[in-house]
């Protein structure tokens, strides 16, 4: 009877002890979402009343800039002011290898007996959706668990960057000086999606120029400049040494204020939910692609369309029909 | 009525000087795809005999490894076999700023006024799907024109280097010393994409201790043991002197050599094709969510969700219902 409790939690208990701030109960909670467990509808349903509290801070940036170190320093000054933290460290770019490197590149050990903090490493699966899947459920988890700042760190850039900031109520963009992408990667539109960002390193040689760069790129971007809209502040840290982390901690409570008063929360927190139910949605879909059309029936509309029997998009008119009814 | 023509171009003309490899009906094709038009479907249906004959190339590697530069390289060493090229350079990761930053990345003026030489850039559009939506569409274009070789480079990394290989028939990966962030690339599961490694720069201090990094990684791999197997070629290229680009082409054939003598061709596009048919019909279903519901629906859920009256499985639940009756 233990196995089959353990296999089938009681949901209501669990739920009950994760809003209650128990870790474990918190960790059992986003296996289950990692696991894609039948029994998550009951617990989205239970969550739902329980959520809306957190500021969700995205952190995002290069290989290299030091996330982790900056993730940690910002844990740390979080802590000082009693805040509780809970940590999602998400790895979208390796539908290959899963999560496993996660591990060594979370260097919170100097938080992992304090129990104001909850860390999580989280592959997201597959292709498809990316962040979109789990991400969001675990997300829902952390917010009604009670801990005041969720943070979210993704390894890896692209693509990630835009669904963190999509995910995230405020979005942090770490910087460092010598690091060549820096300015490809504002190019790459980057410094759109950014609430706030920080150059750490700040003590080596570059740090003014990187500084530099982002003050002449918002003075010709020129959306800061109505009345009422967030400007994003710039920052230099200094992580190693947790130099800077109390600026960090204020512009994120800034930039939290502005978002409430602005109505900017409920904008982004709408949209954010919109895309949540619609990728849900596209789940399902899938799944019913798959049992409509039986095991296999896919691959051999593919092999039509590779043998110029029929073209993808009467091949994608048939899938759709076969749930349309 | 000219101005009536160019708007419902007759499909049936252009696809015919297409396939004759005429420029101006390729770009006008491309075009096409891009602005998601209602032709389209008429254009894939007549393009789909047409198809299977181009090696499609994939290059990828983080910005600054020499992208451009090496494309251009190796479609200079194409021409001088003899073979026509098209290239399709492909920005995934900025769904805000468009592909306006294209244009002066793509360094390949040299090969302008070559018409063996066909160069577009191309945004693909949006989150959802990423590459996954028109750019397949593009290849097929580009493929019915009769390319020997189709070249696709994206800008920015992470999810988009994953997507490039689903792709293609060969995946490049370029590397190069100096860059903080090769091995962390390596390590987020790019390594196991890649046909082929690219080492630019190798004029450069420290290019052959990532030639010695690769070999590392491939002995602890040991996938490629099998026989049968294709085991990845690391090559060193200097890419601004075009040095080595003989050997990257000889590469490209050896591996387009083995992909149809394993059968390993038939099983990519296969597999290819079908995770097209399936972004075509999820696309469908999207649109289809946005009528049954009416405008503003999936807004409405997102705001229930918010307010805790209903969770986004049951919200999710009821958008699929709306389309499947």
């Amino acid at each position: 009877m233990g196995s089959v409790a353990r296999r089938h939690p009681d949901v209501g208990e669990l739920v009950g002890r994760a809003v209650d701030g128990d870790a474990r109960a918190v960790a059992r909670l986003i296996s289950l979402v990692e696991n894609d467990s039948p029994v998550l509808r009951e617990v989205a349903a239970m969550l739902v009343s329980h959520g809306g509290h957190a500021q969700v801070v995205g952190l995002t940036g290069t290989p290299g800039v030091g996330k982790s170190t900056s993730t940690s320093a910002v844990v740390g000054a979080l802590r000082e002011q009693g805040k509780r933290v809970g940590v999602l460290a998400v790895d979208p770019s390796s539908p290959l290898s899963g999560g496993a490197l996660l591990g060594d590149r979370v260097r919170m050990q100097e938080h992992a007996t304090d129990d104001g903090v909850f860390i999580r490493s989280m592959a997201s699966r597959g292709h498809l959706g990316g962040l979109s899947g789990a991400v969001p459920q675990a997300l829902r988890v952390l917010d009604a668990a009670r801990f005041d700042v969720v943070l979210i760190e993704t390894v890896g850039v692209g693509q990630a960057e835009f669904e963190i900031s999509s995910l995230a109520d405020t979005t942090v963009l770490l910087l460092a000086p010598g690091m060549g992408d820096g300015i490809q990667a504002a190019k790459a539109g980057i410094l759109e999606v950014a609430d706030v960002f920080v150059v750490n390193k700040a003590d080596r040689d570059g740090a003014e120029q990187v500084v530099r760069d982002l003050r002449h790129m918002q003075s010709i971007g020129g959306r800061y400049l109505g009345q009422g809209r967030w400007r994003p502040p710039i920052l230099k840290t200094v992580a190693t040494r947790g130099e800077g982390a109390g600026d960090v901690l204020a512009a994120l409570a800034e930039h939290w204020a502005w978002l409430n008063s602005s109505g900017e929360l409920t904008l982004r927190r709408n949209s954010r939910a919109a895309a949540e139910i619609e990728a849900l949605a596209l789940g399902q879909v899938r799944q019913r692609f798959a049992t409509a059309c039986g095991p296999g029936a896919l691959e051999q509309s593919a092999a039509r369309v590779l043998a110029g029997d029929t073209d993808p998009y009467t091949a994608a008119d048939a899938l759709v029909r076969s749930i349309s009814g």
